[in-house]
């Protein structure tokens, strides 16, 4: 029986990362977080902190995927519009929600006391939940399929591993390397042949990544498949069909 | 008179950054050599390898922008499908390009020989030119406004340099950051302020990037805009709105 595949989108926002000043961290954490939830991120954008890019990209993917979640605008300055795009693209208003003025109450207690700029931090599209913030005290937001959070990666990181668990999910994919000092070019047909052999046999798909280092070329093969003993078969088989064309493999990739 | 404003989308390709497994530069990097040029970088999408969500993703954005970038997926393995896929987006047939064929025969003529595989990387878009790739060999390919380039960084870089000074562009956007030990929570308003009081003067955003270090709570405030004289005003103005607020700022930011 096929398993079901659980797919999340992410949508990044922020013009600090189109303008190329901040390299994105959270496309990869939040990839690698979710595979060890068994769910896939199947797509992600990014896109300016203005309304209508946002809601453009929130409605685009929150029907087709079984989850949405966006990282960035969420803190308390003018640049910040991402709990009211998504109330907009929900077609809801937005609020102050009791419990996060409470966190935010307590947490600024000590911190100068809560101001109208930070009380922002408690508004949330009508109708949502928090999602805890173990870092920083303004909680991230969850609505239905849609999972709002900060921008700044260990504060992500703090929310998504407050979610850890939480989600349903299938199967985590699995993936395992084998690399080598070979020419990607001269193995094109026998990586193309090794995944139709197995194409039958359950979601199996091989990834090939070349690059150049210490002044020579080489490559690393990565077989990535929600069934674990599908995926060893396979990188055995692999294996041995680079090695009857006389290429050495190193296990764990190079 | 308000300046034209150049946009380009880029479209990210490949499984490696939706698993998690390698982390994006080319965003960054993408968006930084536009802005050089004058161009904004307006949105971005990163797509599985596969040629429906290419096809969607392509189909998209080029209409809506001036110009649109991708990386990723023209190398010569069977997972490598950018090219059928933005032939199928355009409704194409695909070819080999002579000059690329003539490339490709004298990069790999020391180096085993042009085999059929390789040969894959000569393959265009109908109607497509060629971008110079000055690193290894296989070009990058241009058809309309579309740029197709490789998605190792290094090799991305090299065929974005031999397209510096070949699209046409508007004033590039400048930006100047200014930092402090402030919470930005605290200055939220004097920044909305700020913004508000420059926006009739022309394109100016006020960013606020918050960060913790050394124990602290920071903030840097980065102002951005086409009119470099505008933008330093708008800087001024913000320092001294600070200063009055009892906030010290450094100059280029913390």
């Amino acid at each position: 029986m096929a398993d079901r595949i659980w797919t999340a989108a992410l949508v990044v926002i922020g013009d600090e990362i189109l303008s190329g000043r901040t390299q994105d961290r959270n496309v990869a954490q939040v990839a690698a977080w979710l595979n060890v939830q068994g769910i896939r991120l199947a797509e992600v954008r990014v896109v300016a902190d203005r309304e209508a890019a946002i809601v453009e990209a929130v409605n685009g993917l929150r029907a087709r995927n079984d989850y949405l979640f966006t990282t960035g605008g969420i803190g308390p300055t003018h640049d910040d519009i991402t709990v009211d795009a998504v109330a907009a693209a929900l077609g809801v208003g937005v609020v102050h929600h009791p419990e996060a003025m409470a966190v935010l109450t307590e947490y600024y207690a000590t911190r100068g006391g809560l101001t109208e700029a930070r009380a922002r931090m408690a508004r949330v599209p009508e109708g949502a939940g928090l999602i805890v913030n173990r870092v920083s005290g303004a909680p991230g937001i969850r609505i239905g399929n849609i999972f709002i959070m900060a921008g700044v990666p260990h504060i992500t990181a703090g929310m998504l591993d407050s979610l850890t668990g939480t989600l349903e999910g299938g199967r985590p994919v699995v993936s395992r390397t084998i690399g080598g000092w070979i020419a990607e070019s001269e193995v094109a047909d026998l990586l193309r042949d090794a995944e139709k052999r197995f194409r039958d046999r359950g979601e199996i798909a091989i990834g090939s990544y070349p690059f150049f280092r210490e002044g020579r070329v080489g490559a690393n093969l990565v077989v990535r498949g929600p069934d674990a003993a599908l995926v060893a078969d396979c990188v055995a088989d692999l294996a041995a069909a680079l090695r009857a064309a006389g290429h050495e493999t190193v296990d764990g990739g190079i």
